[in-house]
């Protein structure tokens, strides 16, 4: 995705070539008319594939799933990674563990709020190792959900989640691709000589 | 706001008398549409305020800021519950106490996301005690940007944080007030013999 692409190269910032800050449009401060055209990408990408539902992740996986839930006229349900007070419904968990933290976070949604009858489509902010995605993959197993895909707005294409998640049998669409970030610089993986 | 007075009446669930749980379209689930439209009629109140930018709290603040944002044509910065691991920056930084958790949480923003030069309009999801409100407001005070006002999706007209607001010269906007949670109905504030 082109516009996406560049917002990357003009206000990404490369901090050691596994991690890219992407929080003045993305992670932190939020650019709401880029969300609108990754929300229309992901729907025209998704558009056929019945979806009625759309899963994600708080917080910065919210904002563009809004925005294709918009296109698509679907709702979306956000796991949480805290459990809410308010939240005295059965739910549906899965732990989650992240590398960079060293931790294991347990992630929840409401029963109520997945069916059996849902086509589910996972957006996510960054795949990098794919552990968040599979935690979200689990989440809709165990609700007896069908998975359409998984759409994912950056992804690290030097890190193994996409092949995690392409074994498993799952289609992962994925606006940006990083084939690597040596060097202080985003080299994106259509640039890579095939 | 007609459709979110019919939806809060529709999908809301009064478990006690202090707590409304819409979870179904604001707190876990989402409804884009409605957040769309919540996003315009906050974009209408405060089109001639000349707001520069959005401030919210995650999790469920973003959606709804989002929206306006996109029709303001301003970016939405979201304030942190927990310190990511890539929040390198200098941070600004409040303290916020919960009643219902008796907890008190730092919220934290990126003081390269918030200048001098801003005017800004606070988004949240919900009004009760103000705290949460207090403490984007401290936040925005830091930063020696202007405050412009604060946009809520639903008060609880029955707790103290809309006076408090107002005493420190706040604008405050809400789509929904409700007076009273007694007897497991949702009163609205206009519905009020006045």
């Amino acid at each position: 995705m082109k516009r996406l692409h560049e917002k990357m190269e003009q206000e990404g910032r490369v901090l050691s070539k596994h991690v890219l800050k992407v929080d003045s449009f993305l992670n932190h401060q939020i650019d709401p008319q880029l969300m609108k055209e990754i929300g229309e990408t992901f729907a025209e990408l998704f558009q056929e594939a019945g979806i009625t539902k759309i899963l994600t992740l708080e917080s910065s996986g919210i904002a563009p799933s809004v925005m294709t839930g918009l296109v698509l006229g679907v709702p979306v349900v956000f796991a949480r990674k805290r459990q809410s007070l308010t939240m005295t419904d059965d739910l549906l968990t899965a732990d989650v563990y992240s590398f960079t933290k060293e931790t294991t976070n347990r992630i929840t949604v409401s029963k109520s709020f997945l069916t059996e009858d849902d086509k589910v489509l996972i957006i996510d902010d960054f795949l990098a190792n794919g552990q968040a995605a599979l935690g979200l993959i689990n989440i809709v197993k165990q609700a007896g959900s069908e998975i359409a895909g998984i759409g994912i707005v950056i992804e690290k294409s030097f890190q193994d989640g996409r092949s995690l998640l392409q074994k498993e049998g799952i289609r992962v669409e994925s606006l940006a691709r990083i084939h690597s970030l040596q060097d202080g610089q985003i080299q994106f993986k259509a640039e890579v000589p095939q």
